[in-house]
């Protein structure tokens, strides 16, 4: 198809500038919409960037956000840049050296897909608002049926922000045999309620616009680009983090810049949101916002943990989900929902919430990238691999590490777990222990780990890793794992009695390791010297800044599983200092110990 | 002046409710405006409750918000309530029975005092969008004029939220003279640049709505009644949270309540939405609206410490700042740098961040009212009664109090004080300690406290307390007071060292007192029966739970302080369980010391 494509028959987007690389597909059968109506056929936009391969199968579709398009990233080096610029190109993270990238307009859009802009067969005019009410699920139809003109079955990957990311899980949702993998940044099952409403004030602005016309504008001499601009203005808001605002604004906020525009200009943020809005009406049709946010704010997965779940039985992909501590219009905990409701269905799964300032734009801001960034392209290269087959390289030890040579700790708890158990590592750190039994038979293998870092060397490593705090309740249902592992971290958890009630909870066993405070040495530091007990190893820090908060010896912990009615069915204690296993007194003799424990009744 | 009032003049608010009890003072001296431009006079409508007593001192003025009016409660059972019932009215925290409460419309407002509905003396017709730009200032000064028309020379208190609060702070920056008492909600030095940004896209609304006219709508058969809800309905959604906005609408998104709107009414926060938008416009005015959040919108009392803290120089009363957690229009840390400039200021000052789901709106609710309106309860009587004339009362010990007598601890402090010394007191609790030294002579006593029913008990003592987190930097200046108190709070801190290396920035000695790990019964449990120590006092806390998360003995805190060079200039070692003090080998006899500390160069 030429670029004379059809959005051109819209007047309010004729300034748009063109997309000189986009292809166009006419999808000629009906297509009959989940909200009742029908389109006659539709015409896709959409680019793509490196090379199908023979096996036809790295194939990875980016999905845009509202008001996105075709134009994910430059072609060459003339190009314009596109919308994800840092993220999609040779040698970024969706590299297109390695796979093959489509990135469609969506449904109802106004940058070369079929939308109210385009010309209504039935009556030679633009649709207006007689285009009918679509949702996520009919643009995903229409990317499907896009996939099956280009003749790729599969999917390597499905991969997008926002709405982008709605249309993602769609796809894995509707399609599970078609997708490999899906990777979600700042997305939600559905909207909040306050994001919703946002929505529902911008589409009043347009709707109450006197020159909307009840959508048959395309004709006048003037849209309604008031309300257009002021819906844009609320969403811009909103896309941003108070602190990025403050930052940008603060500085000189009576120092409106000299933009034209007939909005407000008394203060720098309204010329911000004044230019914001008066360019957004440039190159974006009301109509097609109108549709595009109403499709989103119908769009949803589940309300309540368990839809969601119910929601998620399909999927059998790989999953990425990644979500900005400032987002406040797709805030981290409903990432978290959606990562819940996956692990709920044994769903391997990788989440980070990304300590960022970015705000819901954050997923498209250099700032947090080597973060983000560098997940996605880990986690894609391990698709591309085939899920776990990274090489299982042991964990350097830290220049702290009480195991300079070797991690005794480790071998005893991989010996302690049986190779055919399913394991949770809590506190798992970069992985080093998750890493080892990778080339073991365990039907599945989860880390929780808090630190950011740490979990991108953990999904680096071809692990899913979950982001979560231990002292925050576990998203994981009664007797989940047969195996719960918690290595060294419960001296530095605060609520240590709920923890350990959690861990017998989600896990059938537990196998969990304690430095000892009575340690020998330790009792004379404190009895002899009178002095806070410091030792090499996991207690090698100074009273008042050591990570580790509770301290407890072996027969404390024994005592308190007696008393929490916890069975311990081995321990095992060691002397890391001398490398081996302490039979003799061990409360008095061992450094470390490891039990294996459980709730009474099993 | 009769209740034909000149609000009567404008059309768009002819539905509005009457006030039947409000007065109306003409202050016929022009109104000269700090941005330009005079009103040749003004009217205020203004409602009273309670008594003026023949002192004349026991005057309250309550301001309010951006769409409130004169009358903040019922006059009688009859009367319709006001916006602040809760709060105001026989008995209740601001008690008409006790105080003589005003309550005016402010200036450029729509319900009864002056504003560009008013008739334009110099074209017979409403001043319209030749109603001049007002500032906060503009609105306190044609307040003071009311003051003195009603012949109160003195105000005990000014108390308000959010916009209100600004008139508040006003009040007090520039008639330091007259007014005894400071009490504000939910407000800040100056709008957030985000908060700005909403307030900028509502007026836009209205402004290139094409019934605005240019702001002379009032003899049109239509005003911009479009423009003006759409900038309600995004007021409104700022002064919800958002865990409130899911609490009301995500059970039923989709089941609009049948409203009479012409908005958008497919979700049922949409219908909420529209029917405030609808029920605002009926009762008030655009112009109104413009003029009031374009004066919120240039308040400004600093945007940085130093500005903020020079600002409040003037002040010389006794403050209640109270913020909401959930507060995004107005979070907390803007509280906090109010708070921070009075506390630079020496200025007396009481801070508390209530924890609450109501967000903005939060100060209006009853939801928290048990703690905010109680802590303005008690600080209204304090400040009625004079400031610090309460009676000392001896702090009851708890059942798990180590001092079931007597505070031998607090005796010692006490004494190690100099009667004469500006004292913070960190971790103050229910200002025990802080309660005693009332009695005595010191010129400025600070407790700092995190929990907020601590923060309510030490406020009704009539002492000045302040939330902070003692983990985060303290906002105090160096060397600010003459002593800084840390009584057995030490041992609950995270980062040590940093908190020890602030008391010491601030206070020119300090007196800290800590459990000692060392002490003999505690070394026995841990060297001979290998148990973590435990013992009545402070350490009475199994290790899986107890509050306590440093353990160090009184060896290791003076080898801290070495090392650290801070100057130990007295250590009293104390045994609580023989209520003595302890010379001999204090590090093995003691299980508990006080230290007199501060850096080494004092």
């Amino acid at each position: 198809m030429s670029n004379t494509s059809d959005f051109e028959s819209s007047d309010s987007v004729r300034t748009a500038k063109p997309l000189p690389y986009a292809q166009y597909a006419t999808l000629s059968q009906p297509l009959e919409l989940e909200k009742g109506g029908r389109l006659p056929g539709v015409v896709v936009a959409y680019e793509t960037y490196g090379t199908l391969n023979a096996a036809r199968d790295n194939a990875v579709l980016v999905e845009h956000a509202l008001s996105g398009d075709s134009h994910v990233a430059r072609h060459n080096d003339q190009d314009d840049s596109g919308w994800w610029e840092i993220m999609v190109g040779p040698g970024k993270p969706v590299d297109t050296d390695r796979y093959f990238v489509i990135c469609p307009n969506l449904l109802g859009g106004c940058r070369g897909t079929t939308g109210p802009g385009s010309l209504n067969p039935a009556t030679g005019r633009p649709y207006g608002r007689d285009f009918p009410v679509l949702t996520v699920g009919d643009m995903v139809e229409v990317q499907r049926r896009l996939l099956d003109h280009l003749g790729i079955e599969r999917l390597m990957a499905v991969v997008g922000g926002s709405i982008g990311g709605h249309q993602a899980m769609t796809w894995a949702v509707r399609h599970p045999e078609r997708v490999g993998g899906v990777a979600v940044l700042a997305t939600s099952p559905r909207l909040t309620s306050q994001a919703l409403a946002f929505d529902v004030v911008g589409r009043n602005a347009i709707l109450r616009d006197p020159h909307f016309h009840g959508g048959q504008y395309y004709d006048k001499p003037k849209g309604p680009e008031v309300g257009l601009a002021i819906a844009r203005m609320i969403g811009h808001i909103t896309y941003l983090s108070r602190e990025a605002m403050t930052e940008k604004f603060e500085a000189n906020r009576l120092e409106p810049r000299n933009v034209a525009t007939e909005f407000e200009k008394t203060f720098s943020v309204g010329s911000y949101l004044g230019y914001q809005g008066s360019k957004f009406v440039e190159r974006f049709d009301a109509n097609s916002y109108m549709t595009l946010s109403l499709a989103m704010d119908l769009f949803d997965l589940g309300g309540t943990p368990s839809k969601l779940a119910s929601t998620f039985k399909s999927t059998k992909c790989r999953w990425l989900v990644v979500s900005f501590s400032s987002d406040w219009l797709f805030p981290p905990d409903q990432s978290r929902d959606i990562v819940n409701a996956l692990v709920a269905n044994k769903v391997p799964v990788s989440y980070c919430e990304v300590c960022s300032a970015g705000g819901h734009d954050a997923f498209l801001l250099p700032n947090e990238f080597p973060i983000y960034g560098e997940m996605m392209r880990a986690w894609l290269a391990n698709l591309a691999q085939g899920a776990g087959k990274t090489t299982a390289d042991e964990e350097a030890p830290g220049p702290n590490s009480i195991f300079r040579q070797h991690r005794l700790d480790y071998d005893l708890i991989t010996e302690l777990i049986p190779a055919n158990a399913s394991v949770l590592d809590l506190g798992c750190g970069t992985g080093g222990l998750l890493s080892r039994l990778q080339a073991r038979a365990h039907p599945r293998l989860v880390g929780v780990e808090l630190d950011e870092r740490s979990i991108l060397a953990g999904v680096s490593r071809g692990l899913d890793v979950i982001q979560a705090d231990l002292n925050r309740e576990l998203a994981f249902a009664d007797g989940e794992f047969d195996c719960v592992v918690m290595s060294q971290t419960l001296q530095a958890v605060y609520d240590v009695e709920r923890v350990l009630l959690e861990i017998v909870r989600v896990g059938r066993t537990c196998v969990v390791s304690i430095p000892n405070f009575a340690y020998a040495p330790l009792r004379h530091m404190l009895a002899v010297e009178g002095r806070a007990p410091k030792a090499p190893g996991v207690l090698n820090n100074d009273w008042y800044n050591t990570p580790n908060i509770r301290f407890f010896t072996i027969a404390d912990f024994e005592e308190f599983c007696r008393a929490k009615n916890l069975r311990v069915h081995r321990r095992v204690a060691l002397n890391t200092e001398l490398q081996r296993e302490v039979l003799e007194d061990p409360n008095l003799n061992a450094d470390l110990a490891i039990f294996v424990i459980s709730k009474a009744t099993v």
